[in-house]
């Protein structure tokens, strides 16, 4: 039996380009001779469609979308993921379901068992857990089918789950399985997936082809990576990440040969293909081209500015410096240089214009009270009012340049740098910022070394470091990572060695500041535990602030 | 038996200014001889935690909490609302649970069955379902403890849950009910609740006692409420919206006579003191006093201002006229009779000064393009910057005035007009601002007639008027409402006798400015279906867009 899986992005709701997607894929498995043809979880409308799932005009278009593929199903298995409506009037009103399509009609359904409430993710909160475990019958092969997380809890040991669905189906002799996933990107996640994979072969001897999506969904990132594995455990194959790939696999060979494997997984690499993929597919989906940022001289706005080169085409790039009396000598110079480097069109605009103006207008109003944190928001308000007023005359999109560190702590300016579309860095801590700017300059220095090497500041007052208000960054980063992504407590975090008023006043800082994040742009999700849906946190509240 | 309730305002992680307002109910009960005292769902760390629940150390310190507070309950018997741990290695870490104390020891545990997760509620993202009913003796009585959600599921009717716990906890005979709630206002609510109450009561022919939360969570208004209904089905006591409140009842009095009823409920007067209590919790839970906003001479600021009095005194209110070239001579007039009716501080401000130095830097960028939303949006932001500045100057929050029509259709500017710490009437359509400013000039005209009469209109450019831009305010609002409240797809919105395009165009704009939503402040939720934590939407998508 030929397979045929396919690793496709989707948009949320394209009921006409998600189908005119499945049926090219569809054409082309049927042209070179498969007999079954497997799409992620809720292929029909992309993953996740969030609170649309409660409106029933868009249940009716997936229905609508299942029936037009339908037609399509004559000569070939078709296997994809629908929103199915629970006939039953107790429970959600929804499946998370994969429909098998074999000679026009509905071969089999199969609802998702366990539904991923968590980070990210809120399947609990639209679909009613499946509790039927049964394997088809197709061509003479028994096809055990699951939905993504469906896998992830083998032999119950995941502590989320009371259910293993694989327990189950084993029992009915399955020749394979299909998994149908909407899984995404994590630096750390590709590797998850393969050793969960691994543990499932390892325990139901049988072979695994995992589809799973592609693409970026606003914050959330799709790494595709759809693997097929042997029933020996081993990685047969490994598609692409961060591509749209469609493959075919011949049962018998899976069973028989080794295949070409898997692919290398280096976190930094990972990530900016994960940051490209996230700019892109933002930009593709809104129907969008054109990237406006501003260009400080420092690292972040640097490490934005060739990720959205790579993203998007030097052509669509364009930079604006915006010095100020506080700015040194270096800042535009760096800026300009990077700008050449990579080839974009940039802009020297210095704000120092529109900025006195407001100390003229307001300074009454300040009775005298010294230069405080308020001048400083005033010259950042200024650089992110410019940037709007650009991106608002030629239709560019304004990126932000905020890491996860300033992010979580707080430092930055609320509607001043904080502006943008688009966060790409916030979900990329200051030293993994480094870190991928060497990546980024392995081949040549396009970002400027002295960028680079020079101590961060954000040039607000005179003399102004980083570490004045900060601890350093590779001692921040793990603070933060410890908290954030470890969710350790303070008690947990001294006992690991770090002072204890560092840690209380960087924990306060991340638990104060909730506000601002509250109000940022989406972070493009490359960690296990990003801002934004997947870290969900009261904005007033007492604990540790 | 004498039974207290209290329905107390908490702080989210707070454990010990919770532990104090909880320990010092216990003494009044106390002292008053009751034998029992009731409080909220969640009580000890206050609802809802969101994300602390992940942290152990929250965890920890709800339980020391619990002990701390175990070593009062010698003489009385205390139940409470605490997240307890799950001895099991399946399922989720926690029980949403109630815990009843005697004699300093644990005499009773009950884990909540039925877990919102819908709308605000994440519930299952953290708790796993309770499966045993069981209820508790007492000095001679049989109490039956649900919490919230488990008696909204009568007798199987609710289509989002299988299981009734009070179906399996009548058959033990309890001679009356406790329910632990936190259930958030919306304006329908009330009466919705005591619907829910009366359905049970009918059934189950025991008295219910309803203790709610009260106090607002950011964007979560808790309307407390609390309730004694009889076994007869009538409400022998509501306690008050909006406020902290002890009240000690006997049992065998409510079982005999008639109490003093229910309350009014006048949905115009409810989201007033909704939006009060919201707008005083915020600064209250904060630890700040003063609130700045920009007052137009329209109707929204306006009646913002009016609330922000209600809240905060006008004391503690500061308002900005910030006229243009564009604002119609009334403007300042009108925000200036508003500010004196209201007693409030204010400056006008014009931006003349800031806005021609932008565009005198900006106009060879702009290469000759014509005035448009750019230059609309500079204004907009002109203003939003002088009010972050003297909101960080002087440590005032700065109020957001947008109304939800608006937010809705993205009819506001992104860091202008859009800034601000709270959203005050972003969940209040802009006929029902017109509405609260009756109701609030009732007594006496407060906010300017000519305010209330006049066109509304955001004076960017010379003449403008929202109807220029937008369907007339009473359809929008018609036409939202069904979209957003009643999740109406389009052919049933047309169904309804609305013009098709109208129609489409405004769903389009919903969907198409889910981004500039995504960065708003926190909402103060009155309706069913507000914009924030219980409206998730992709931001990229295709559907109606």
């Amino acid at each position: 039996m030929q397979i045929t899986l396919a690793q496709l992005d989707f948009i949320i709701g394209d009921f006409e380009g998600n189908t005119s997607k499945i049926l090219t894929a569809v054409a082309e498995a049927k042209k070179v001779g498969s007999e079954l043809i497997c799409f992620s979880e809720l292929s029909i409308c992309g993953y996740p469609p969030r609170d649309f799932l409660e409106f029933e005009d868009f249940i009716r278009r997936c229905k609508l979308a299942l029936e037009q593929i339908a037609t399509h199903s004559h000569d070939i298995g078709i296997v994809l993921g629908v929103p199915v409506v629970n006939p039953q009037p107790e429970g959600k009103d929804l499946y998370n379901s994969a429909v098998f399509l074999y000679e026009g009609k509905i071969l089999h359904t199969y609802h998702k068992c366990l539904l991923p409430t968590y980070d990210v993710f809120d399947e609990y909160r639209y679909f009613e857990p499946g509790n039927e475990f049964k394997i088809v019958e197709f061509k003479g092969k028994r096809i055990a089918i699951t939905i993504c997380e469906d896998i992830w809890n083998i032999g119950n040991e995941n502590p989320l789950y009371i259910n293993c669905p694989m327990d189950v189906l084993i029992l009915q002799n399955p020749d394979f399985v299909l998994n149908l996933s909407a899984s995404p990107f994590a630096w750390n996640h590709s590797v998850n997936r393969l050793n969960i994979l691994r543990t499932n072969v390892e325990r139901y001897k049988v072979p695994f082809f995992y589809v799973n999506q592609v693409g970026a969904q606003t914050e959330i990132l799709f790494d595709g990576g759809s693997v097929v594995m042997s029933a020996d455990a081993k990685v047969w194959d490994e598609m692409p990440y961060f591509e749209s790939c469609v493959r075919h696999y011949q049962l018998a060979q899976v069973t028989s040969s080794q295949g070409p494997g898997e692919q290398v997984k280096d976190k930094i690499t990972l990530i900016r293909q994960a940051l490209v993929c996230g700019i892109k597919g933002y930009f593709e989906k809104l129907g969008l081209k054109k990237a406006i940022l501003g260009l400080s001289g420092g690292i972040d706005s640097a490490l934005t500015c060739a990720l959205a080169v790579e993203a998007l085409g030097a052509e669509n790039v364009r930079g604006v410096m915006m010095p100020s009396s506080f700015s040194s000598g270096h800042s535009v110079d760096d800026a300009v240089s990077l700008a050449k480097n990579l080839g974009i069109r940039y802009d020297i605009v210095p704000i120092k214009s529109v900025y006195e103006p407001y100390l003229d207008l307001l300074n009454p109003l300040f009775e005298g009270k010294p230069f405080d944190v308020t001048e400083e928001n005033i010259q950042a308000r200024n650089r992110g009012m410019i940037l709007m007023a650009l991106s608002n005359k030629w239709g560019y999109i304004l990126l932000n340049t905020t890491n996860k560190s300033e992010m979580a702590v707080g430092y930055g300016t609320l509607y001043g740098d904080m502006c943008g579309g688009l966060s790409v860095l916030g979900d990329v801590y200051k030293m993994e910022v480094y870190a991928l700017a060497e990546n980024i300059n392995k081949e040549m220095e396009l970002i400027p070394q002295n960028t680079i090497s020079k101590p961060p500041s954000a040039e607000l007052r005179p003399g102004q470091k980083d570490s004045d208000s900060l601890p350093p960054y590779p001692l921040l980063d793990e603070i933060l990572y410890e908290y954030i992504e470890l969710r350790q407590g303070p008690g947990d975090i001294i006992a690991n060695g770090f002072d204890e008023a560092t840690v209380r006043r960087v924990l306060k800082l991340v638990n104060t500041n909730e506000f601002k994040r509250h109000q940022t742009a989406p972070v493009l999700r490359v960690s296990s535990k990003a801002f934004g849906m997947g870290r969900r946190m009261p904005i007033v509240g007492k604990y540790l602030s």
